[in-house]
């Protein structure tokens, strides 16, 4: 079924226009049909749709807003910290942590991230990451479009990971060996409160400095920990640890599920 | 740290002349240099190796055996049966799939797959898998080249399982939405041998038809499971999966890990 996300308020039993990019999308790029079922998107609550008019010369669809869906969110929220890697890699994490359940990417800047983003490239960047990962939450059945954000230094992540409230952070850290995911989050989960959020942070290809890693802990009070003896790449860091934080929750095909 | 599979026994203490493939890579890519140190692979066993003599010109080189190295291999085998895909997906599912730890791949033509092997085309795209993979291993440090293979139909494929022995089959389904994956794992585990082999199915792009359900269900066992209510594309289900099973068995940075 095709999902699009609104800004509108939807109501049941009401009818909702669609126009602009969405409508486009519909109307000549799905070439979709009268009495043809949507999802429709909007504040984290997806609702069933039917189309009832197609106006294809205007890219305009209007759609009866059937009823409500069940919710497709994990109940618990894990973000991402990701070092700024080389290439379509950022492409690539975004697109995928998206359809694992990720609720917010935070792209860092880091000492040794390859690449840097020029302040005046930041904007459109980050733009585009966004396009990308409201096409994956869309593909995947997401309620909710994940935010996609940037931070150059250490004031401004602390800044982010701030306004996520309570949180529980792992530093993924390949020179660690002790402290294992699994029995951070063990102890986490019985130390925090069941709210917390998680913050999983995956370096860059060349991993952390010895500063950042100490800040981490220091500042911002990360448990560094290792994903197993296996070395991963920084594009798969991120979902690997998603995955497995989803899974000890129950929201990755677990009993715990409504 | 460069690391090499090699098909010689190897031995502490005793020398070993690297050439071929793995000698020019060294020698002429890496251009590594005498004293440099290296990993060196033979029969799932890791060896420090020192390089002691280097030859460019023939692309040779001669190393050291030092000691064993600690194993980086999951106690627990995991295996992946993958519905052909389009384009390269199947090369981002055997990378990131040997990262994570998968034991082998069986890529398996179904019904709705789109794309479809030719005979005459097999040997040399499983030989390119394979490639992929020897890569992926020696990147992320494993002791062993997981093994590539392919299935045009289901006699191959339950050749293929029953070469694993005793196995536990999750069967990735988006239509289930009973059994998660993490009850069906803990079923399996108090149900079956500690050492029975899991196998994570997944379907190409369009999924599985009736039939192939009704036949990994009824012939072969399959607990047919859901990852949970996001839709994960072919390319995220198996990475994903694994991770989770990994996780589940303490191979994923956990407390069991030695």
């Amino acid at each position: 079924m095709p999902r699009v996300f609104l800004t509108v308020p939807l109501h049941v039993g009401e009818s909702v226009v669609i126009g602009g990019e969405e409508g486009h999308h519909f109307a000549r790029v799905l070439r979709i049909r009268v009495s043809e079922e949507v999802a429709l998107v909007t504040s984290g609550q997806a609702y069933l749709g039917t189309i009832t008019e197609v106006d294809n010369k205007n890219g305009e669809v209007v759609a009866s807003v059937v009823s409500t869906l069940p919710s497709t969110e994990s109940r618990h929220n894990v973000y991402l910290v990701q070092g700024l890697a080389k290439g379509d890699k950022i492409d690539t994490i975004i697109q995928k942590c998206t359809e694992v359940g990720v609720r917010g990417v935070l792209v860092v800047e880091t000492n040794r991230s390859i690449v840097k983003l020029p302040h005046d490239k930041r904007p459109s960047k980050v733009a585009r990451w966004q396009k990308i990962c409201q096409e994956a939450a869309s593909q995947s059945q997401r309620d909710v479009v994940p935010e996609i954000s940037f931070a150059k230094n250490e004031p401004e992540v602390q800044q982010w990971l701030e306004s996520l409230g309570d949180t529980q952070i792992y530093f993924a850290d390949e020179d660690e060996s002790a402290l294992g995911l699994k029995d951070a989050i063990k102890v986490s989960r019985s130390q925090s409160s069941p709210t917390a959020t998680s913050v999983i942070v995956v370096g860059p290809e060349g991993g952390w400095d010895d500063a950042e890693r100490t800040w981490w802990k220091s500042t911002v009070g990360a448990s560094i920990v290792t994903l197993g003896r296996r070395i991963l790449r920084t594009e798969t860091a991120g979902i690997v640890a998603i995955s497995a934080v989803l899974y000890e929750y129950g929201e990755l095909g677990g009993g715990d599920e409504p």
